[in-house]
């Protein structure tokens, strides 16, 4: 039998073990033209939450009762389809089953000797590529820039924080304990780094770290984070807004300063976006951030679950801040 | 002797009367190189609120006690400038002074036959090109584009939607009575227009009139209204924000609804500006606006008050709402 984790109930506020249900099925068995896979690492993000809710958005919304889809690493264990062969190793957007067929459409095959099979979820997947995209095409670094990053230690953080500095950034990260800000300064190359849990008024600790103000905003988080570094952005700063997983489990809107007033003032951007946007480069953006890796210029750091029963509290664990870099679960 | 009027007490919330000051100073005489001007027809603009706090922006601030400035068009009554002659006309920021001297530096002559006078502080001055460079740098309108002004009635507004016409967009206008949505469809051939202050929700209405979703909006206004055309926003959307009228005499910082989650999930853009920021392109702005003019594709409305004694209140009514098109005084 197979195990297939669905979702049970729409989460209301923040998302809880019983909104996901445990089930099996039948071990599935490819026809022509298809191929069983077996799930070797598996995504959790974020944005997950959003498609857990029966909204209009820019990804179809998740079906009650249906399982929960994410990228994943898989291994092709039976072919029926001539593009791929037993033993390789497929990325796609697959559900979180232990084996499925798929058709081939939509997987990328990953090379296990070129990089750890987990890499391609995060610093060589959606996760470098939503980094790299959002820091050069929408923030625009430029050389002596100040780049803050909140969600600093997060996935895409810890990938922000690397890009700036090799378009010669000075980088301040936002994190929520001392281990994080510690490693975002040894192992990332971030020039400074604060923790937003001790720190008492975040304006004024930015403030002294980016006293010509901030260029750059790369926000993953929203909330008051966003708020204080807005306080002290420059003129013609970019902000790229990427995520606001301050706000995802809210179940009113959530109010905060208005911003206009400081946008005008400052003639400053603010865009937000979604990879997607940028599809028709990854090509492009895969082959900058292998390139990189190659060269020893970008680190990354995983958070690593092992057991398939443990993706949903994987996926409850990003709200709490306890990953370090990338969550994978290891099946 | 000659009327000045200064800036007496920094406004706190609305501006009132008590703030400005009525002087005389003995009437000034041009040295070698100046000239002496008399002002003809001053300009009353939102932004001016701005320059009367004590604060940083993107332009000094008033100093108390001295004249306040804006845009002016003068006579020169004499010169001892070899550029220029008795009875031109000149614009610039200039003095709320009925006589003045200049060394002639920051002015730019205008051509009385080509278009009235009042037009240069208008269709062809500052607002002209706030309303050009803000929606066909920022806005990007494209054919078949909804677009929606706020503040449409308003100087730069007129403007904004007689561009996205020419641009080919559909055009919706807010604005505050019956007869300035009359106005704006009449003519200025915008497309629909809503009056803000007789509709109960304007989220609706929006969403009536653009029923796939606001492409470009064009916000001289924020607040509620603001939140309202936010609310059905479509993907890939440029919000350019001009202005603030709303917020500009409050005297906490105003709350609203995040704007983050909105953003991310539609890749909306955002961008504050102010017109300094296309300063090198101010001469393309002109050629455009002037083409447009004289080939009859732009219309342009005014308010003309008369007196040098009313400019404070002409400034004052700009918060009521009390202008159709551009505020300006005639002396």
């Amino acid at each position: 039998m197979n195990k297939v984790i669905k979702l049970k109930n729409r989460p209301v506020g923040a998302p809880q073990n019983s909104d996901f249900e445990f089930t099996k099925e039948d071990t599935p068995s490819p026809k022509d033209g298809e191929l069983l896979l077996e799930a070797r690492y598996v995504s959790v993000d974020p944005y997950l939450r959003g498609r857990m809710m029966d909204q209009k958005s820019y990804i179809e919304p998740f079906k009650l009762n249906e399982p929960i889809t994410s990228g994943i690493v898989a291994e092709v264990i039976e072919s029926k389809n001539e593009n791929f062969k037993k033993g390789d190793f497929v990325n796609g957007m697959l559900a979180w089953k232990e084996q499925q067929t798929s058709n081939g459409e939509g997987l990328n095959k990953v090379d296990a000797d070129k990089a750890p099979l987990s890499a391609y979820l995060g610093v060589l997947g959606l996760t470098g590529l939503t980094a790299y995209f959002g820091l050069t095409k929408l923030g625009l670094p430029k050389e002596g820039d100040t780049l803050v990053v909140s969600g600093a230690a997060g996935a895409v953080g810890t990938i922000v924080g690397q890009i700036g500095k090799i378009h010669g950034c000075k980088v301040v990260g936002i994190a929520g304990n001392d281990e994080k800000v510690e490693m975002l300064k040894s192992k990332f190359g971030y020039d400074a780094a604060i923790n937003y849990n001790t720190t008492e008024d975040m304006t004024s600790a930015i403030a002294e770290v980016a006293p010509d103000g901030v260029n750059v905003f790369f926000d993953n988080v929203g909330g008051t984070i966003f708020d204080a570094v807005l306080a002290n952005i420059a003129r013609n700063a970019r902000v790229v807004l990427c995520g606001a997983i301050a706000d995802y489990n809210k179940t009113e809107t959530p109010s905060g300063p208005r911003v206009n007033t400081t946008l005008i003032k400052n003639s400053v951007s603010m865009s937000g976006f979604t990879l997607r946007d940028f599809q028709s480069d990854f090509q492009e953006g895969i082959q900058k951030l292998a390139g990189w890796l190659s060269e020893g210029k970008l680190e990354y750091e995983e958070t690593i679950v092992e057991g398939f029963d443990n993706i949903p509290q994987a996926f409850l664990d990003l709200f709490e801040g306890k990953n370090k870099g990338k969550m994978v679960v290891k099946i």
